[in-house]
Formats: structure tokens, C-alpha cells, sequence
């Protein structure tokens, strides 16, 4: 951590920022004049330190951090990939997974139909939402239970491990049979559920914040870990801006960043970050290039009947198109689309 | 609502639209057929309906909602006012609310000292902070039960009605003697924790989230009025934006927006919104300008020695001076400083 | 174009409106009265017509425009891709563009030697800037007139055709035997700029601005397009975004959206909008994956001693290798990279 | 400014950096060793050196400026706030400024009526636009030259001095006797024309880009100062966020920010920010309040037949119960609206 001292900065405020820092934070200070400017560069561990609470001092001018602030999710501690392995199927090693089904569950026909398709089609893994986060309390709230126990009634139909959202830690018995617990991008920061999950021991999909840095991200799969649980998986889903013709802008430049900043796996979910069905296919390939290990693509086998996100849901039969395309961009890189059954 | 067509709809995709809309979604439309492109109007009760829905007719090429999608917010349903009482202090009418304190509640010669410097210098409320939601895992995360029972404690001293954040419905119950329970910016879309303070009887501060528009702010306070609690308080306290010198962007002119298009008090937080306290002076005086009806300012006793947020925190001494100049400009603009004791 | 009236709207008011739009506007219009609102349709050529003033009647809520308000930029009229020719290199067909070189031309050794090892690695294009838009005065601004003859001197070297940045229309005539004119995200509204670049007969590669919307840019299209130019390439290079690890955050999703709402030729600028070389390789594949038709990349012999972007320029060994994967992959998604010589 | 080395950083690479940081900088390089990062400190003048080119050493894992890139426009170089006399009117001293008028000249009977009636309600300088920046080329473009005229015919009238936008310096002629010339948002970093402008002796009211940082913004002063003129107001005009309620988000702790940083006047536009002529009140008593030095603020005889903008114009009647407001205001902060004739 390096302070850099505002010019009129007194010997006494100095020394006695220096001594607290010293004495009750526990670091080392190497103090450098220049003739702008006098920077403080500090030696030790300051994760636990708050660079707000240093800069209250009226002598200082700024303060950077040197070291990333997370240390179970970063690969400077642990360089190789972390994989995680859900009923066969493989996060983080080199085989592609395909999430893919409806972004609600519906109804037993609805959601095992979908299935049915997904899987002929080549998905891996089976989504569908029972509790359903919606910005106006008059929309769909999901099925909650029930949709929980149809999603397990698809997975015996069908085979495909279940993928679900989780929006309070006081649901967290109904997820007992779930394989991977999905954390919405407006949970991600939802800290009191990120610690429940950290006690678990399940594979927990973070979703990022859609105006959360990736380093925000990583400080949230950091509360997971902390407590315990590194099955971590990192999704992006888009992030907010000014353009208007997506719903949100994915940023496919997050895959190589925190590939390289992370050791866990990184899946792109193309249907929420851009709300546009047509949207899938050239944003899932790109993904794929970029070097994702999974992707999250919604699938409805009556998208204009859906009660969510009708726009972004694509049909069995262009899914099915979609995932050849798929297949071959996975093969082509190396990472295929994993065919464990 | 009104929904736009593609220029190559079929008569039987329009027709088949149309049946849809008439039997299933219960509303009557109406169709204008123009040169470059035809449209349907819906007239009827839209709140239920999903845009995103409609768009996935492939014969849609737009949907555009005319009514709001908020109710119980809305000014159009609830001209007056909405005036809230909180032991004697009013919200939305015609006096001005400090709500004051420091970010965390450390001990209780902290709480207890600074509320008192509070009280003198004409703060209405105390704020502090008991559950601590923080990006890190490893930063100082509140003392939880422990703070509100300061909380308490400073409030039998100084008699001021105190305001916390909840950060989980678990912790509901532990909330029973607070005056206000705040909803932070992170969790403004924590539904479930909506739904939970719905369902109870307390004034609830709900912030607008990091990168949330002013409608969705309606949407969540929507979720909680549908619930039965009308006791909303909206508080703007920053959005993100590319803007580094500031840690947020406040938003001024939310003020006369919300008051606008809804009936319920608005207050601003410039000290979350600026990160630096020499900032809180001139942005209290502008949104007290604007039409606010209460400010939310960080005071600690010793900002330096802060286990959060540092930097934003006033001194005493500092806020008994910009107390003066607030009062001043209440005054000025007609809603001056409560004066209940 | 579709009008939407206020609850309260008077028969007069409305009858005003309506006589003002189909005598000054020249359009018909189509009144659909409602329960809770009433809508005017537009029928006829809204191109002209400013939604804003129609804003300032009393009596509308909103404007809503039906048809994308550009023409000559629009698929809908131009269904086939437009392919611009380049001495013999094409852009918009079914070749991949490739173009390279530092993103300051700074001294002849250095920009001939740059290019010839450019074209070794298999690019076809040289890219160098003369003009250099720089943030600040002190930064180095630039070569100019001499920037643009060593860049000739580099085309005669490698017979690879040039593309550079324009500042201003006073410089035009320097431009007379630069093959592709540049016009740089700063200056995408530059409208005076783009109108004289709609005078002259080169092809421009137009850069969508750091917080353009991507119909922005094809009006920016439209503005050179409508003087009778029609050689217009779009570029996407990155928007300004609250991420702090990438410069910019490219906007992969503009490929698609710009290929189906236009039918010009896209370019991916992957240096800028990332602004660190060891994306560039994943930012490329994920560009081609998702459609693009050309890459815009630099390279700099010596990026350490850059004088200008140093982080994000390759080195001719990286490039080389980078080279080798972008040529894959395009021929992978039936894009080769150009051959011609 | 500071150096953060990688930590795999070799003594030769170390070295190589300070060798070329001393010789070809001329800097002075103080190295810091920590136990898990090494930096080195930089003293001398850096206001030259590119960041960017430093990154590109393979052993540097980041670099922070210390002091502001900026020196003309810097208060700490000039303590004193800079006062700008136009006509007896006075910007930056203890007077506040109104600039009012239309958004486009339109015809002589409109920018006399409009200038009669923004003088008679207490404006003190008059703006119209001659040359319009319109996002589609079918938009009114301006009167340009003959709205020049119209404008000096508009202060023989009135004796209100003109401010009024330029578009390109090929232009500069025709603005010999405008008295402000204004700079764009979306000309903010026209480098060429801002340092045409630095070379002229007009003030120069600069408008922040629509996603420009503040810093950005005083580098664009730098621009026009550091060529030699000095006499630059600044102004915030909005900044492009993802609320879509107001055009764009006006930024008001700008005012307190830029009076920080810089010694130079601070405008605010809260027409074009908000683009809601009911917003245009609150926000500029908000700015006032905030500390701002002049308003400009959008007038039009009759805003619904305006040629652009009309939904932020206000109409005369307007206009005058708001600067009742504005007057009552301004003189509450010590800063009264000017009232010299």
C-alpha cells in the first residue's frame, strides 16, 4: 500500500501517522521525500487495512493499494485452475459446459419438455428459475418450492444436473438436492447470503452485480471462500451503461481478466446480457473464443407464452441450431463440449 | 401500452397477437395501420403484463409501457404527501430531518459521544451503522446486535430517534426498538428482504441502488407498499459512474423527479454519494435546494481512527459548522431544520 | 412516430396539435383514444421531424420514433452488405482485414521497419498515427504532414495500404494519397469533420465515440453518407464504462447489432478498448467469432519506448504469433484473412 | 509519480527502467523494497511523461500520477480565482451570471422578442445557437453565419452580451465580434480547435463532454490556455449515466470539485443536463447553492414551434418566475445576479 502525503503535510502529522501505523496496524513504513510530493510506502500485510479510514488523515492526498485485496480467489496464491466437478460434468477444465432451460420454471410439462430438448440438443447442465428476482412485485414470482421439485423431476427425467437461484439463506434446506447454487447478479453483493453459502457444500454460481467491478466480484466469491467453500464458479451477465438497443452490455473482455487475475472458472451467460434472442449465437462463439468454460443460455419451448423473459428465450429448434455452431467453436479451441452422460 | 409490428407481419401472426392479448391477458387493442408501420394500442390494465413477453412474438417490433408500472408510489393515484412521524419528527412535510451519526457504531463511548456532539449541533436523528455491509470479507463487518443495543443506549441519552440498516430478514427481530430500518443500496433489490419489511409496521429508509434507475428505486418501494406497509422513505445516495474523483455521482435532480412522480419523502446522502467530507457542505445546501426532505450525514469523533469509511466522516466541530449553514439555507427555502425535541 | 398524450389533455389542445403536425409536419396522423390514455400515430416521412419540440406541447407525455432515423446506413433499404474496395484489399466481403502498426508514427526506421514486419506476420493494412488526439497538451502530439509522407514511404516500402487519423478538415488535402481515412472516437460528432468528409471520395473508417450509442454512430454514418459518400467503415473501440481494469470496455455485441441494423463493414479496435496488450490475442478471436470484418491492432517495434500507448502496443514477435491464431480462426468461421498483394 | 514493480521483476530489468527513467526522462528515481512489492518513486518534473509507455515495461505492474497533469489550469499554481470581465459583466467574481436565450436563432422576431424578454426578467447575457451540432443530418442545422448577425443585431438591442457555439475554427472569422465563443460537449477534446481558440483573445465557455472525466475537462482548458489564452469558463452540462428519466445527469458536485482543483469560473447548463424544462428551476437554485458562478439556461418565445430542443426551453413567462427565484437565491449565498446595464 503506498501513501503519497499532500505537500503542506507537517513533520508531526507524519510522524504520527507513521506511528500508528506502525503501532496499531502493524506494518512497516518506508517514508520517500521527493520534492512534489512525500509518499509513505508500507511493508507487511494491510488486507485488514481500510485505505478510507487513512485518508481521513487531514495530510494525506490519496492512497493505492499495491496488492489485489483477495487472497482464496486470486491465482497469484494459487496458480493452477481450480476444477470443479458436479455429477461428471467439469467447470474450470477442458471441456465446455452448456447450462441451458428456461429462465422460469412454469409447469412439470413445460420444464421437463424443455429438458428433453435441451439435452437432445447437447446441453450439459438444465437451468430454470424457482424463485425469481422481478423488478415489480406484479410479475411472475416463480414457483418457489414446487418449481424446485419439478427441476428435480426434469434432472431424474433427463439426467442433467439442475442449476437454480437462491434469493435468501432461509431457503437454503429447499436446495438440498440442487447441484449448483446460482447467486443473481442483484445478490451479488447480498453479504449475509454469501456467508450462508460459504458454509455449505455445494458449487455456488456468482453472478456479477450489473455495475459491479471485477474486483468487487472476486471480493464476493472471497466471502464464499473465506468460509469455507471454494467451489466458486464467476459469471458475467452483462453490465449496466448508456446503450439502449441491449438490455445490458457483456463484457466478454471479463473471461480472459479474471481467467488471468482468478483461478476459477468464468461462464458467459449471453441471454440476460443482452436480452435479445438473435443475440445468442454471435455472443456465445465469442465467448467461447475469448476462453469461457461454460456458458448459461435460456431455452423455452414457448417463449411467447414464457412468464419472464420471453425476448431472450430461444426455441428448442433454434437452440439446437445454435448448439452445432457451438460445438464446432468449442472443438475448434480445444475445449469441447463435455459429452459425459 | 402500445405495441409497434414489424413491417412484414402476416395478417394471421397480427390476428393470432391479437387473440392472445384480448383472451389471455385480458385487455382490448386497437390497431393503426400506418404507411411504414402498423401499431397496437392496449387499453386496460397493463401492471401484470410483460413487455419482454410480448417481444418475443416475432412479429413485435417494439413495446413501449404509456402507464407507470408503480402504484402504491404513484403520485398519479396518491396526489397529497405522503408525511411520515417518527417520535414526533416529521418526513415529507414542512420541516427538514438530519439524520446523523457515524458510519459504524464501534463502542459506546463512541456512539454515546458522538451522538451527543450530534444533538448539539441540531441533528434530528442519529444514524450508525450495527450490521456493516462491506465489499470485503476482512474489513470490519459491524457489531451487529451489539450496535443496536448501543443504538439504544444513545437514544435513551439523547432522546434521538435512531436509524439502522438491516442487512437480512433473519435479523428482523433484533430490529423491534429501532426508529427507522434502512435498506441499503446493495440490497434495494433484495426482494425477499422487501416482502419481509412489507409485512411489518416500521418506517423503512430504502436507498437507491449503485446503478438503479429511478424507477426500479419506485419498483422496490412498490414491493414493500403491495405489502401493506405505506411507511416508505426513498433516499438517493450516488449511482455509478465514470467519474473517479468522487466514489459515486449524486444524483440532484432525483429529488424533484421523485417528488414528482411519487408522494413519498425523499432524502440525500452526500457523504456515501461524494466519499469526502469537504464535499458534504455544498451538496447538503444543494439538495436542500432542490426540495429534499431530510439529509443523511456521517459524523464521527475521530474520523481518523474510523473502522469505516474514514474519509467521508466529519468532525464534530466540522458539522456543527456546516449545521449552521444548513439551517440557514432551510430556513431560506422554507422547510427549516426540525426543531422537536 | 407515435404520440402519447397526458391524462388531462384538452380537446382543444389536442385538436391544436393535431392541425400543427399536418399542416407544418406534413404528416397524417391517427388518434387511438384509451381509458387511461390517448395516442396520436404518425403516418408518413418523420425523418425531419424533432421529437423534442413535439415534447414541449403540454399536452404529450412522450415521443416514441417507430423507424431508425437513418436511411442511407439502414439494411432495411440496402439489404446487401456494402463492400468497399481497397486496392484490391475488401472490406465487407469474405476476407478478414487485418490492420496493424503503431499507434504513433514516430520515426522513419521506426514505422518502416514496423511495417515490414507487420506484413511478414500476415497483416494488410498499416495503420500509424500522424495526428494524435492526446489527452493532454504535453503529450507528444503527433508527426503530421511528415507522419503522413513516412507513411507513404512505409507503402511503398510493403505495398500495404494506409489508414490514418484526421483532426480537422483544414488537413484534408494531406489526406490526398492516404488510402483510408480515419476519424477517431473524439471526434465522431465532429459534424463539420464529417460533413467535409462526405465531399471527398475515400472511404472513412469512423470510430464510434467512448459514450456513443451505437445509433449515434450510424447517424454519424448518416451525416457523411447524406453528402454523398458511401464508403463508410464502422469501428467499435471501446466505451467508457465504471470498470477500472480495461481502458475501455469493448462492446463485442455491437458486430451483430451494427451488421443487422446496417449493411456497412465493422471493425474491432481491440488495443484501444482494452488498452493492454495481452488481450488483444482473446478480444481478436472473440471480434472474428462474432462476425467482424476487419481488425484494427497495434504494433510497435520498440512499445517501451512508444511515444505515445505503450501498454497496449504488440511487439512485431507477439504479433506474429497473435497472427497465427486470428488466421485460424478466420478461416475456421469461413473469413479468411486477406491474401491479396 | 510511483512505479509499482511486478514482483518476479529482475535486478536487470530494474536497472534497464531506472537507466532510461534518468537519462531519457530526466527524472530522479527513488527505490522502494517491500516484501511483497518494490516501487520506485519518481521526483522531478513528470508533467511529459506517458504513463502508458512505462506500463509497457514487461517488469511494471502499475504507475500513479501524484501530481495533476494539469499546471495552467491548477489552483495550486494559482491560488486566486481567476475573474473574467465580459463587457462589465463578471464571471468568477462576486457576481452570478444568467445566460439565457433559445437554443437555435431562428429568425430575427424570434431572437429579438426572446432577448427583450430574457433582459426584462434580469438575464445577463444572451446565448442562441448559429452552428447547431445535431445528431442527424436531417435535424436543422442553424442559421450559422446569419444567426451570427441576427445575434449582434439581438445586443444592439438589448446590450446583452452574446455567448454563441463554434463548430470548427475554419469558422473563427465570423465570431470576431461574439463575446463568449462556446465549445461543445462533443467538441471538448477537438484538440486542433481548442488550441485554434488558445491563440485567440475571446473567453471561451468550455463544455464538459458528455462522458468526460472532470480531469479530462481541466486537460482541455490546458489545452486552450497553454497556447496562451487564459480566459476559459468551464461548464457542466450533464454526463451520460443509465437513467433514462433525464436526458443526462447533471453532476453538480462538479461545481465544488472544479472550484477545488481550478481557479477558473464554473458554469452550469441544468437545460441540456436534464432536457426537462420543470427541472430547469430546482436545478438551478441547486447550483447556486452548490456554488456555482452562472447559469445558462434555455429561453424561447415559443417552445413548441422551436426548431430544436423544445421540450427544455423554457417559455418568457417562465423563465421570469424563475429567476425570481434564482434572484432571491443568489443574493441568500452573497453572490447576486450581476446588474450591469
Amino acid at each position: 500500500m503506498i501513501i503519497v502525503l499532500k505537500n503542506g503535510a507537517t513533520k508531526e502529522q507524519v510522524g504520527e501517522l507513521i506511528s500508528w501505523l506502525e503501532d496499531r496496524c502493524k506494518v512497516k513504513t518506508n517514508l520517500v521525500e521527493g520534492v512534489h510530493s512525500t509518499i509513505i510506502g508500507l511493508i507487511g500485510d494491510t488486507l485488514h487495512m481500510d485505505t478510507e479510514t487513512i485518508m481521513a488523515n487531514d495530510c494525506v492526498e490519496s492512497v493505492q493499494r499495491v496488492q489485489e485485496p483477495y487472497k482464496n480467489a486470486n491465482r497469484k496464491f494459487h496458480p493452477d485452475d481450480t476444477v470443479i466437478n458436479v455429477r461428471g460434468r467439469v467447470f474450470g477444465g477442458n471441456k465446455l459446459q452448456v447450462i441451458a432451460g428456461p429462465c422460469s420454471v412454469e409447469s412439470e410439462e413445460q420444464i421437463i419438455q424443455t429438458a428433453i430438448a435441451c439435452k437432445k440438443a447437447g446441453a450439459t447442465m438444465l437451468r430454470g428459475g424457482a424463485f425469481k428476482p422481478r423488478t415489480s412485485p406484479y410479475s411472475f414470482q416463480g414457483l418457489r418450492r414446487e418449481g424446485i421439485d419439478l427441476l428435480l423431476k426434469a434432472r431424474e427425467e433427463t439426467g442433467l444436473p439442475i442449476v437454480t437461484e437462491i434469493m435468501s439463506a432461509a431457503h437454503l434446506d429447499m436446495f438440498d438436492d440442487v447441484d449448483i447454487i446460482q447467486v443473481g447478479a442483484r445478490n451479488m453483493q447480498n453479504f449475509e447470503l454469501l456467508k450462508e453459502l460459504g458454509r455449505c457444500d455445494k458449487p455456488i454460481l456468482l453472478k456479477r452485480g450489473l455495475s459491479s467491478t471485477l474486483e468487487e466480484l472476486l471480493m464476493s466469491a472471497e466471502y464464499i471462500m473465506s468460509e469455507g467453500n471454494s467451489k466458486v464458479i464467476l459469471c458475467e451477465r452483462g453490465i449496466r451503461t448508456f446503450e439502449p438497443m441491449t438490455r445490458n452490455t457483456l463484457d466478454i473482455s471479463a473471461v480472459p481478466l479474471l481467467k488471468h487475475k482468478s483461478h476459477l472458472p468464468v461462464v458467459i451467460d449471453p441471454s440476460h446480457a443482452t436480452g435479445i434472442a438473435k443475440l445468442v449465437e454471435p455472443m456465445s462463439l465469442s465467448a467461447i473464443a475469448a476462453g469461457c468454460d461454460a456458458l448459461e443460455i435460456e431455452v423455452h419451448c414457448e417463449p411467447k407464452k414464457a412468464l419472464s423473459d420471453g425476448a431472450q428465450q430461444l426455441t428448442p429448434e433454434t437452440f439446437a441450431k445454435v448448439m452445432e455452431k457451438i460445438s464446432a467453436m468449442a472443438r475448434f479451441v480445444g475445449k469441447p463440449v463435455d459429452d459425459a452422460q
